[in-house]
């Protein structure tokens, strides 16, 4: 947390901590809040602050406006300011202009009030002037522990507290409901809420968070690790600015709540993101990577986000690095498009084991398809017993069943309880029928916690989501610790191959055995004592591009060929004609490029790509998050398209991944162990069966001091 | 359409035209029957003829049933036999047993009757038995004209003729639209009426065709291209035997009705679909290339299947190899994840115009973002013009608008009735709000004949398909004529490289000029001859892998090089030990893969990949049907992941396209032309910025003789 905190309170510990104390417990007052007041309601029905009062007018607990003349607005009591306020309230709506903004929340805080809640736009989005406000506003957060949310948002929704903070009328039909949403765009919060409406499920909690000048996607998390009306949660995020702190956050959120993403950004879509979100999108490929590494889940849609949420918060999985399913259809079309998608996002479908396949070829008619998936024809009297016995296969974690509605042959909830009791594994339903008969399924099925969807679709996304929620969480269960090597010298530099190689040496990567020849003589004399062949490098500081050069000179086998190499290098313009590094030549292999950046928001990222021009050309790469452990690795080398280049493909070794996993954890130890390192770049690393050495290694200063 | 009829027929062109006719006819009476009788009725409502009796209560025309018993089931008369109906009815319904149906389906059409649909399965999908009753029903429709829906599915409906020919309860409610569906599966058809009719649309004619034993896809698609209520097509594909004919067909349907299909087979799912339809899935790519190539459009899923037909069953854009779209939206947040969707599709969203950008701009509150996406800010008064001017703007092609529900202040007809009016250009309307709100918009905006979707995705998705549909319809009007060059001798092979090679010259492709050395000292003849450097290759029918055993030596520069060149191929043991290709290098370039196979379904295709290993591991390749144009091989190679290596990168030469087009389109002509090849393989063919030259060929003879 202390990354976002003003220096200032550091220096406090007690009064920090007091002050941090005060801002949890009024987060929670402001999105659950007992008592609320409104400010810009007047007798013009049009205004956004008539809007946000009559939005509110179900809301159970005191309600009350803050006007300098009126006495009653809607039937609700009227202050002329917060001073007169008989009490503090818990939450201040501000629909009133900018301007005016920064004084009404002075006084709020000034009040006691726990949180105000900023409809207006006309902040840092429009330039330095709101920038300006808003910089005053987030000084008053800090100073008083008052909490913000916004400016420049639609609000939030709290069904169940009867809170509807919005000034956009229709957002209090949203249900009631387990999932949360927190999204960096009012607009996207409203469109989650509605699209959880029309699935059935509701919200728990719904905040748009604007400009965030105060509460952000981390203070949020933390707020619904711990609410109990909450079980999943569904967050949208543009641009990440704190990314490393969020990561922490994530990483402790997620084993207590499902996390589901969508992160903006799949395109280019920059100038109009940061007209927008006032901040540069940063990598969307890191943000995914850190996301997942996390436990979160990130899709690609909001109706994804809206389902798998849905799904997540009636049914987990305990994590696990890979689940196998079972299927049991209904109908054998939709059947098959349904093994295809789980098949299609890696989900295994194992063939039942025998004693599944006899108990289910029992109870179906012959000539039926009972191997996984078991498509049963239309569903008889044998079906529940069907799902039962294929959730009881120990090998199956768990079973997706689809059925297309036909209420004489087919009752859902007799069809999946006995699965569930025999076994208490997920048994997940999809169907399609006429209206009525849906929401019979999702009542009935919701009293055994079953999530229900609609449509062959989403039925594989339910189960697409239950095992990537399992995977992530086992791999972060997997994580490193966050240990930093014992105490090392800060490193000036500057890095020539040589240096950058005994650098990587240190940190156990291994590099060929060679020799730095100052001098022809040193270098003959080496030669002598290496292992032949050899590769003869120019190794000056002035001269950047080696092989363009000529500098590079490959397969050296005896003297005369040694010394035509000197003297081929020798003729290379440079202050230091003479010096070269010999070294000893790898064995054949894959080359894999290994790199370490210092993300700006995500902090120091390992990056792991296939060598070559192709794999650049299709930027085949992956990318975790320093500290990694061997599991973050071997996740994401499975995740390279070109991945069977690594397994012995077209008479090509089959590499050693745990050695690709040592290089590549020990990049990452590198940045975190020396902030002074800018990035990091192993190109080629040379892999095969035995072992993955560095062939050539780069190494750039200038990161934090 | 010839090689599915029965070879008898083809020899009495006169009887085969009128029986053509008769089929023709009698389609249409089946799928818009006036009269129906059902067999399998009783007096037992679970029995499938019951079911299929009660969900036919809407019927406006003739209702009967046909039982040897009964006069009376449900209130309709009873007729013993088919030779007893007073009159042949259009569409008989049989819900009997396998077993009976082929005495049935004689006595229907000995009476005239149009059509059958055969709910019952026990047929082709469960082994030799079965397959015999299948053929027999075959024999009779060949024979007599009659046609015959099934068996093995679950129906079909069409709701504006009151005809819901299925046992599955509920279909009933499926409300009448523009979008037909034909589906391979019975269950599909019904998931994708349910779909479309959760979208409010509806369908025209929705079928399931089962086993297909006659009415097939091809048939639908005729039928289907004539009929009035039909303005958009929804195709689900499993397997495909007959895909030329299928791809002749949907070339001559697609101009005339837009056609979206899924097609399964996105993982390897082979066993389960061999049992399901029983036959093997083929090759999901070329299908998906097929599909593309004659002007339909592939989506992923169901969902997805259902609202893009749903949209292009409203609006159609133009043909035109590429679009560019205007967005605007009333909340940026979701505007950016349509941005982001549509860019992410490959849709231009461009700068508007200054005029554009000049009126907007004095529409809009001073800050907002107008250049494209339009970000307008909660809509004010004067939405509609903003949403004219984009329309207005020459460069754009369609707008896309977004709005959450806010009645107040953005009625949608209101908003897009100006630009629709002034422009006639498509404008979509992407919302979410509470039911009520979405209901009216959409009633509202039908009326102006604007496709109206729920959400951010779904607007992107439906700017995504306009722009598909228009970019293959104008690929189609440029497709090549299917005409074999001016007759050719068989050719009888074998092919070695050589001959390879001046196969493939015969067809306008270069290749680098070479010499076959019979002799030693023909060799060193020839070798003076020729440009140096040269690459001197064993030419021995005996040896199959020429690089393994040494057989290829390059950069031959002068005679000693190559007189040591011709000794190490002497050493290889072979009959022919100095036989060998002396062939001047071809200049430095990028490496590609040209093939040509024969599918046993889509016949003739032509495949593009890059050469290497690592394109190969990622099987980045395009495939495309000959005989192909200019314009399709530039689709193709557009479609390459890696197609920026075509394009100077990292110091590659820039590619000449049109080089690779005139190769890909020759290989394919090859193949048209000689159907005794089975297969040519270009490997490599190298490509610079003047041209493109075969480095090897290969052709394999065996097709068909």
């Amino acid at each position: 947390m202390s990354q976002t905190r003003p220096t200032a309170l550091r220096t406090e510990p007690a009064a920090a901590s007091a002050l941090e104390d005060t801002r949890r417990a009024n987060l929670a007052r402001l999105f659950k809040p007992r008592s609320i007041a409104v400010v810009g309601a007047s007798a013009d029905p049009a205004k956004a602050g008539s809007q946000a009062l009559k939005t509110l007018s179900r809301f159970p607990g005191k309600l009350v406006c803050v006007h300098p003349r009126e006495t009653e607005i809607q039937g609700r009591p009227c202050y002329p300011s917060f001073a007169d306020l008989p009490e503090p309230v818990d939450l201040a709506v501000l629909a009133i202009p900018a301007r005016h903004c920064v004084r009404a929340a002075a006084e709020a805080a000034e009040r006691g009030v726990g949180g105000v809640f900023i409809v207006s736009g006309g902040f840092g989005e429009t330039g330095a002037e709101g920038a300006g406000l808003q910089d005053a506003l987030g000084e008053i957060c800090a100073r008083t522990g008052m909490r913000l949310l916004g400016p420049n948002t639609s609000g939030f929704v709290n069904p169940a507290a009867g809170c509807i903070a919005s000034f956009v009328p229709g957002v209090d039909t949203i249900g009631t409901g387990s999932v949360a949403v927190v999204a960096q765009s009012g607009g996207v919060n409203l469109s989650l809420g509605y699209l959880l409406d029309r699935l059935g499920e509701g919200v728990s909690i719904a905040a748009g968070l604007g400009n965030a000048v105060d509460v952000g996607t981390r203070d949020m998390l933390d707020l619904l690790a711990e609410d109990a009306n909450t079980r999943a949660i569904a967050l949208h995020l543009e641009g990440v600015t704190d990314g490393r702190a969020l990561f922490e956050t994530l990483k402790h959120v997620t084993p207590k709540k499902p996390v589901v993403a969508v992160v903006a950004g799949r395109a280019d879509i920059g100038e109009f993101a940061v007209s927008h979100t006032g901040n540069l999108m940063g990598s969307r490929e890191r943000t995914v990577a850190a996301l997942t590494q996390a436990g979160a889940i990130v899709v690609d849609t909001l109706d994804e986000l809206a389902q798998a949420a849905a799904v997540l918060s009636r049914r987990r999985m305990p994590p696990k690095a890979a689940n196998a399913m079972a299927l049991i259809t209904g109908q054998a079309g939709p059947g098959l498009l349904i093994t295809d998608a789980l098949k299609a996002a890696g989900i295994a479908l194992p063939e039942l084991g025998p004693t599944t396949m006899e108990t289910i070829e029992a109870l179906l008619p012959p000539m039926t398809f009972i191997k996984n998936p078991v498509d049963t024809g239309r569903p008889g009297p044998g079906f529940p017993d069907v799902v039962r016995a294929a959730a009881e296969d120990e090998a199956i974690d768990a079973v997706l069943v689809f059925g297309i509605s036909e209420p004489s042959v087919l009752d859902p909830a007799a069809a999946l309880r006995p699965a569930d009791e025999a076994t208490g594994k997920p048994i997940l339903f999809g169907t399609l029928g006429p209206a009525p008969d849906l929401q019979k399924a999702r009542d009935d099925l919701a009293a055994l916690g079953t999530p229900t969807v609609i449509g062959p679709d989403r039925l594989a996304l339910a189960g697409t989501v239950l095992d990537a929620d399992a995977r992530h969480q086992w791999r972060l269960s997997h994580a490193a610790e966050n240990a930093p090597s014992p105490a090392r010298e800060k490193l000036t530099g500057p890095f020539d191959e040589n240096a950058a190689k005994q650098l990587m040496r240190s940190y156990g990567i291994a590099a060929p055995r060679s020799v730095l020849g100052e001098t022809r003589e040193a270098a003959l004399a080496a030669f002598a004592e290496l292992r032949k062949p050899v590769v003869v490098k120019i190794a000056a500081e002035d001269v950047a591009h080696k092989t363009e050069v000529g500098g590079v000179i490959l397969n050296v086998r005896d003297d005369d060929a040694f010394t035509a190499a000197l003297d081929k290098i020798a003729a290379i313009p440079t202050k230091t004609p003479n010096r070269v590094l010999i070294e000893e030549m790898a064995p054949d292999g894959v080359e894999l490029i290994v790199g370490g950046v210092r993300d700006p928001s995500w902090g120091p990222c390992v990056v792991i790509g296939l060598g070559g021009v192709q794999a650049e050309a299709l930027s085949d790469s992956v990318v975790g998050l320093a500290p990694l452990s061997e599991t973050d690795v071997a996740v994401m080398l499975d995740a390279l398209r070109g991945k069977k280049l690594l397994d012995g493909f077209r008479g090509l070794p089959r590499c050693d991944r745990s050695a690709i996993a040592g290089v590549a954890i020990a990049v990452g130890q590198l940045l975190l162990d020396h902030p002074e390192i800018a990035e990091v770049e192993i190109n080629p690393l040379r892999v095969n069966e035995t072992g993955a050495v560095a062939l050539d290694a780069l190494v750039v200063l200038g990161g934090k001091p």
